[in-house]
């Protein structure tokens, strides 16, 4: 059938009524990572649910979660034989650290030059919004929904979902769905939508390497005892060469290699290098010889030292053997390399590589692979299409150099491809001071998900 | 003419009251690196003072330094024809940090097995003390000192002494001497007193490797941008080959190989490597290939890494590129390096290492050179023989690994060549918690120095 224009009028026709509520929604500080706005997640999960119940959703409910942060839930199921979507956000935001950078407080949302300042503006209270007033619009003008939806909002990924995976599984039923949306992503850049297809995967360690039992006096002692701290030196400097490759042996088994067409593709779109480095602020880029910045980013895996430490870091000198050096690490995959495996291969490398006089300790955290999602699949043809209408152009086939873990959580546990169809701009200071959200993307975004549904609706 | 008996019997006839008094010294709380202390600075020195006019001193003052602590001074010249000596030693102490470790009171002085337990026992109130009371001995017995003697007590060397080099400057006339006695060193090994010949020079340096303006997502950002950890990781592991070797061009120029004869008389020296290894509490020693572990600390030159650190080094993982890494460095150097051309062959070789996509600053601190003091000056031989007088031995005759920089300042700006001689056992926890002073040595050593005046003073 033909999209409704019922529907868009509905959404186009109350833009301040959507920018007050969405002020309302970020007034609210859901910061998760500190204990002392508990009371802030329980009233944003509160407002949220009052705010899917007002849509005409069904079964809206706040579902607590023991020593973590609530999980909101609503759906609407009443298309038996039509898809079914699961749609993903969150409600809880990032601290807001240092809070004199802001311009305006963070929790006071200031509209200027077209959009919303506010902490959880862009990650992700405004595309949560976005999808909530897209089934609103469906519901109060034509009176039901294209399609079934289901919505799961969790209050813990910005702390890294600790209790997500648990939540899922208890929920697998009430969860079945064809395929997600997650609106949590970037758009490629100003008029480029984007849809994200790939996801690298990380996993990290810690190194410790020990030498004597307490720090030395460097005169009494230097001379006679490994430091430490070089043999940490000599440990990271081994693992890659000068042209900025990974050395550990077996690091690089398993990487599917990039295709000549995929690298073509990217090379096709719009990339300045010179923007790229300004972002970055660094004297120069560097990565694997023959990559571009974009295939480093988005499919070349990585190694890197996160934070590193050892001995006397005070003012002033004081000269001593270090006892001790560590060092945070961690890598960034891509497909198909197995994360428990490269976790297995840096280490056995960095033991392998300690120097005589010390004694090396790998301490190997998490470890989550990298994803590849499908994009032919219909739910994905049904958001290229919606998306061709309402920005007159295809958008952008993109992968990402992060992670999303719940994306490898839907697809591993409830078999669900993700769609990840978000409006924000990358330079929207998602975690940092100034965080907005450009409103005509905010609204064109409502648009083109209330377009997502008919289109996959249609495509069954 | 023979040592008067009377002076020994002064001495060893009083040794309960010695230990009083130096209880007495001990007790204040001189820290001359906490600013809160500041009067016990000038407490510890006005107790001083009125112990140096109480053994017969003349001319006893206190010199107040502006902005630093002041130094005592005090001094008998009335043998013209005869020599004079600087006896130096400082009234000042570490902190106490961690006050918890110790197994009674810092500034509660108490004896147990032999030794006075407190903050300063060893260094170097009680060897400051030695110094005193021999002046007392002959001054309250024979009514004259066998030669005449200047003392400078000075209140700041725990701090690096900043205003010393000006105050000697400002007295030199008054300071005119033929050679310094210091006590502010340790025996060789119970029972073993040391004369030491030589003391390794240092210089210091700060590496700051520059990346990003600010720390960046390693999921955004990794793979096209260089890590400033990897490059101060590549840095520093370039400034030593795997046989432990400094390998910057021109860092051992200059150096005077170790003569045969004295790596000779250091081999016959007794020493445990395995109790030096206890000592450190490393998995093993490690050093400069062809040396032993005495000519590794004596006799060679040393590039330590002293502090590192870059990025997150928090709790947790944090997943950046870090914007900075930083590191600091210092050099033991060795008889006749140039510690300004050191610094700057160590500072040209880390910017040639700086790898593409970084920049790196590196800021130079101060630079000692090694010294090499006579070891057939009067002054030394005549310690050789108050020594062998008192405990039926000739001294060893060692080098140090650290640096006392008042050496090169008599040195150089007063012409004096040091007796650098100490009664402190090597285990004695100087600037640790549960430093003491084994006072059997304490009252051995003020025996040693009233002999040493003697000797020296019939020499001429």
């Amino acid at each position: 059938m033909a999209f409704p224009a019922a529907v868009d009028e509905y959404l186009t026709g109350r833009c301040a009524r959507w920018i007050g509520e969405l002020g309302e929604f970020l007034a609210i500080p859901s910061i998760s990572a500190l204990s002392a706005h508990r009371a802030d997640m329980e009233r944003a999960a509160a407002w949220l649910a009052g705010r899917l119940r007002a849509a005409g959703l069904e079964e809206v409910r706040v579902d607590p979660l023991p020593d973590g942060h609530p999980v909101v839930r609503g759906g609407w199921h009443h298309l038996p034989g039509a898809p079914t979507l699961l749609l993903y956000g969150h409600y809880d935001v990032q601290p807001v650290d240092p809070e004199s950078a802001w311009t305006t407080p963070p929790f006071t949302p200031t509209v200027r030059d077209g959009a919303i300042y506010a902490r959880g503006a862009s990650d992700d209270k405004g595309q949560v919004l976005m999808q909530v007033l897209a089934v609103e619009a469906w519901l109060r003008t034509v009176g039901r929904l294209p399609l079934n939806v289901e919505f799961l909002v969790e209050g813990e990924e910005e702390i890294g979902s600790p209790h997500l995976g648990a939540y899922i599984a208890a929920h697998q039923a009430e969860l079945a769905a064809d395929a997600a949306v997650i609106s949590d992503t970037p758009m490629y850049a100003p008029g480029v939508p984007a849809l994200c297809y790939g996801l690298r995967g990380l996993c990290n360690l810690e190194v410790e390497v020990r030498g004597p039992a307490q720090d030395l006096h460097s005169g009494v002692y230097g001379g006679a005892v490994a430091n430490p701290a070089h043999a940490l030196a000599a440990i990271l400097a081994g693992l890659h060469d000068a042209a900025g490759r990974v050395t550990v042996p077996g690091f690089y088994d398993g990487v599917v290699p990039l295709s000549p067409a995929e690298r073509e593709e990217w090379a096709r779109l719009p990339f300045s290098e010179a923007g790229f480095l300004a972002e970055t602020g660094a004297p120069d880029l560097f990565g694997e010889a023959g990559y571009t910045t974009l295939e480093r980013i988005w499919g070349r895996p990585t190694l890197e030292v996160n934070g590193l430490w050892s001995g006397f870091t005070g003012e002033g000198r004081k000269t001593i053997i270090p006892a001790r050096a560590r060092a945070k690490l961690s890598c960034r995959l891509v497909p198909d390399q197995d994360p428990g495996q490269v976790l297995a291969a840096v280490a056995d490398a960095i033991r392998a590589a300690c120097p005589p006089g010390v004694e090396v300790e790998v301490l190997p955290g998490e470890a989550d692979p990298a994803i590849l999602l499908p994009r032919e699949h219909p739910a994905v043809l049904a958001a290229r299409r919606a998306v061709a209408a309402l920005w007159d152009r295809e958008p952008a086939f993109i992968r990402m150099g992060g992670s999303i873990p719940v994306v490898d959580t839907f697809q591993r546990n409830l078999g669900l491809p993700s769609v990840l169809l978000g409006f924000a701009l990358p330079d929207e200071h998602f975690h940092a001071p100034d965080e907005h959200f450009h409103l005509d993307n905010f609204l064109r975004g409502a648009r083109t998900l209330a377009r997502l549904w008919q289109e996959y609706g249609d495509s069954r």
